[in-house]
C-alpha cells in the first residue's frame, strides 16, 4: 500500500511490445494495492528525429515551436500506454505537462519547473485511476508549451512525485542500478545498493548516463527516495536516499571517470585583478561550459592559468582565448585533447582525512603523472593523460576496498 | 486588407517541401496587408498510421486516449509551419486546440463544437501575428483533448474564421474547386466559380469529397465565404456564399453521383403503425445510416417498404431485416448492391416547375430505369442501376446546359 511513481526511459517504450511490458509492470504495482503515477518519454530516438526534422526546416528552429513539436513525442507514448492498460482492463488515463499543471518558467527548450499544481492528478489518485503522465513537457504561465531539456523526464517524475508526496520514484531504465565504476573497465566494479543524493550529484559522468542530475537535486530537496533500476528484469536497483537515512557510509563509494574533456593553458599571464574575468567572460559568451580551473602563482608578477571545456568545443575556445591573450599580454596559449578525469566519490570522505593521499599514492605507483586536482566536499578529481584512465580506475577501485570479492 | 482565414488540408502539408510552399502563400497574404489565420490538417497519412498503431494495442482503443494519440498530429504540422515561417523572419506562433479555446462536447473522436474564445487569436492578431492553429482538435470544458471527426479542420476553420468575424475562408485542397459533374466521367463537366452553401449541403457525393459537409452547415450559419481551391496553383477556385449575395441562380448547377449505396426491400409488410418503427431501430442500434426511405400504399393492408444503406453495411443490414421480417410477419426481404443515385442540384428548381420532368423524361430516352426516387428542396435523386451511372451524369448534364462549350 503506497503512492508510486513509476518513470520509464526512451528504451523502456521503444515499441508496442516495450510499452505492453511497461503496462505489466505498472499493473502488477497497482494490483498489490498501490495507486501509482507512470511519468513516460518519448520513444527512443523520436526526439532526435523531430530535431532532425525541424532542422530540414531551418538550422535554427524558433525555439518556442520547437518545443510544442518535441512534446508530441512524449504526448504520443503516454496515450499509447493509457490505450494500452484500459484494454487491459485498467482504469488509466494520459495527461500533458498542462493537464498536470506542470508550470514552468519562459525558457523554452530547458524551462525550469516553478511549481507543480497536479490538482487533476491527486483527484485521479483518490478515483483509484492510473494516471500516465507525458514527461519532459510543462507550460509557462502564459499557456505556451515548454520542454525541460535532455532528461528532463526524470525531472519530471521526481517534480511530481514531489508535488504529490509520492513514497518512492522508481526510474526505470535499460541498466540495473549504479556502479562502483564503469563495468565496461573495471571488470570487478559492484552494483550499489544504497547511495546518497549528494554522492549521486557528484557522479556526473557515471550518473548522468542513468538520470538527469537536475532531477537528483529536486529529489534531495523534497527528500524523494529515489530506485533507479532496469525495466526488463526484477532486480533491485540502486537506492539514492537521504544520508542520514541510516545507510552505510563509506569512504569512498565510487570511481568515476570522464573523457569528454579537454584542457587549456594560458601561459604567463600577468598577475593582475580582472584579468581572470578578460579570460573567462568571453568564454562563456560563446555558451562553452568551462569545468575545472587551476591558477598557480609564480614569481615575477605572472601566473599560468589552465581550465578544461568539453572536448567538442576545444577548438572554439582555443580560438577565443589566443584573442584574449594578445589583449592582457600573455605569453602564450596551448591546449591539449588527450586528457581525462578521473574521480572518487563518497560522504565518508568528510570525516576521513587521508582518501586525497591514498588516491595520490595509487597513481604515482603506475607513474601516472596528475596534471589538475580539484575536490569538492565529498569528491576527489585528478586530470591525468587519457591514456591512463582505465588503469587508474581499476588500481582506485582496488585502492579504496570496491572490488567485488 | 482583410482577416483571412487559409485552411491547407493534409496533402498541401504531406511534406517539408509542402510545407514551405504553404508558408509562402501566407507569408504572400500577409505581406498584402492583410492579417492571417492559419489552420492545418495533419500530414496526408499520418492520422492513418497513428491509428494503426493504436489498433497494434487494441482492435477498440480507449477513444479518449486514441484522441490524445492523433492530436498529436496536427500539433506537428502546426509547429513545423510555424517554425518555417519563423525562419522567413515572419512572426508566426502555433496554437493548440485548447489554446485557441476550440470548446467541444465529450464525444472523443467525434466532438462538436460548443464555442470558441478565440481571445489569444484575437490578441494576436492584434500585434499582427500569423496565427496557426492546429485542426481538428479542440478540448472538452474539463480540458481533455478531443478529435472533430475525419475532415474536422474544415470545420474548425470554419468555426474559427466565424469566432474572429474573418472576411473570408479559404480551403486549400488538392483540387482547384467544385465541378458541375465529376470530370472523371463527364469530360464536358466545368469548373463552378460560385455555389450557395444550400446547394454544396447537398452535394454530399461532389462536395465531401473537397470539403467536411459539417463544415459548410457552419459557415451557412455565420455567412462565411469560402474559397474552394488548390494549393498548388494560384487559379481562382470555387466561392461558396449565400444564395441571395447576388450570384446567378441556375435551374440546376450540378449533377452528383454516388455508388456507394445498397438498397433493401421488405415485401408485404402488415401497414400497422408502429412497423415502421420495428423496421428502423434495430438498424440504428447497430450503427448503420439510412439514407432514402420509400414506402407504397398496397391494397390489402399490406405495402412494400424500401431503403437504401452503405454498401459496406448491406450484409449487416440484411441480417438484421430477416430476423425484424420474420417478427413483423412481412412476406420477404431481399437486396440489390448494384444501384446508383444521381441527383440535380440548384437553387433555381425552387422558383421553376419541370426538373423533376426534364430529369425523368432523360433518363427516359436513355431506357434508364428508376428504381426510387428522392426530392429535397433544392435536390432531385434518382436511384438507378448502378451500370447506367456514368450514362445518366452525362445525359443530364447536356439536358440541364450545363456542358462546357
Amino acid at each position: 500500500m503506497g503512492l508510486i511513481v513509476q518513470k520509464f526511459g526512451g528504451t523502456s517504450v521503444a515499441d508496442i511490445d516495450c510499452i505492453r511490458n511497461v503496462a505489466k509492470r505498472v499493473a502488477n504495482t497497482y494490483d498489490q494495492k498501490n495507486n501509482v503515477v507512470v511519468i513516460l518519454s518519448a520513444m527512443a530516438g523520436t526526439t532526435d528525429n523531430l530535431i532532425e526534422m525541424a532542422n530540414k526546416v531551418t538550422p535554427a528552429p524558433n525555439k518556442r515551436e520547437l518545443d510544442v513539436l518535441l512534446a508530441t513525442g512524449e504526448q504520443t507514448t503516454a496515450a499509447l500506454l493509457s490505450i494500452m492498460l484500459q484494454s487491459m482492463k485498467y482504469p488509466a488515463l494520459s495527461m500533458l505537462g498542462y493537464q498536470a499543471e506542470v508550470v514552468t518558467d519562459h525558457t523554452f527548450g530547458n524551462a525550469r519547473i516553478l511549481e507543480i499544481g497536479a490538482n487533476r492528478i491527486k483527484d485521479m489518485i483518490k478515483k483509484r485511476k492510473i494516471v500516465v503522465v507525458a514527461g519532459f513537457q510543462g507550460c509557462d504561465t502564459q499557456g505556451n508549451i515548454t520542454t525541460l531539456g535532455r532528461g528532463g523526464s526524470d525531472t519530471s517524475a521526481v517534480a511530481i512525485a514531489a508535488a504529490i508526496k509520492a513514497d518512492i520514484c522508481e526510474i526505470y531504465t535499460d541498466v540495473d542500478g549504479i556502479y562502483t565504476a564503469d563495468p565496461n573497465i573495471c571488470k570487478k566494479a559492484r552494483k550499489i545498493k544504497e547511495i546518497s543524493y549528494d554522492e549521486m550529484l557528484n557522479m556526473a559522468s557515471l550518473g548522468a548516463k542513468v538520470l538527469q542530475i537536475r532531477s537528483v537535486g529536486f529529489a534531495k530537496k523534497y527528500r524523494i527516495p529515489l530506485h533507479v533500476r532496469s525495466s526488463f528484469n526484477e532486480e533491485e536497483g540502486t537506492m539514492v536516499v537521504d544520508e542520514d537515512s541510516g545507510m552505510e557510509q563509506l569512504v569512498v563509494s565510487a570511481v568515476t571517470h570522464n573523457k569528454d574533456e579537454a584542457r587549456i593553458t594560458l601561459k604567463k599571464v600577468p598577475d593582475q585583478p580582472g584579468v581572470a574575468a578578460k579570460i573567462f567572460t568571453p568564454i562563456s559568451e560563446s555558451g562553452i561550459l568551462v569545468d575545472m580551473i587551476i591558477q598557480n602563482t609564480r614569481a615575477g608578477g605572472q601566473t599560468d592559468l589552465t581550465f578544461t571545456v568539453p572536448k567538442a568545443d576545444f577548438v572554439k575556445a582555443l580560438e577565443v582565448e589566443k584573442k584574449v591573450a594578445g589583449e592582457i599580454g600573455a605569453q602564450d596559449v596551448f591546449g591539449d585533447k588527450n586528457i581525462a578525469k578521473v574521480s572518487v566519490i563518497g560522504v565518508g570522505m568528510k570525516n576521513h582525512s587521508g582518501v586525497a593521499s591514498i588516491m595520490f599514492h595509487t597513481l604515482a605507483k603506475e607513474n601516472i603523472n596528475i596534471i589538475m586536482i580539484s575536490t569538492s566536499e565529498i569528491r576527489i578529481s585528478c586530470i591525468i593523460e587519457e591514456k591512463y584512465t582505465e588503469l587508474a580506475v581499476r588500481v582506485l577501485h582496488t585502492a579504496f576496498g570496491l572490488d567485488k570479492d
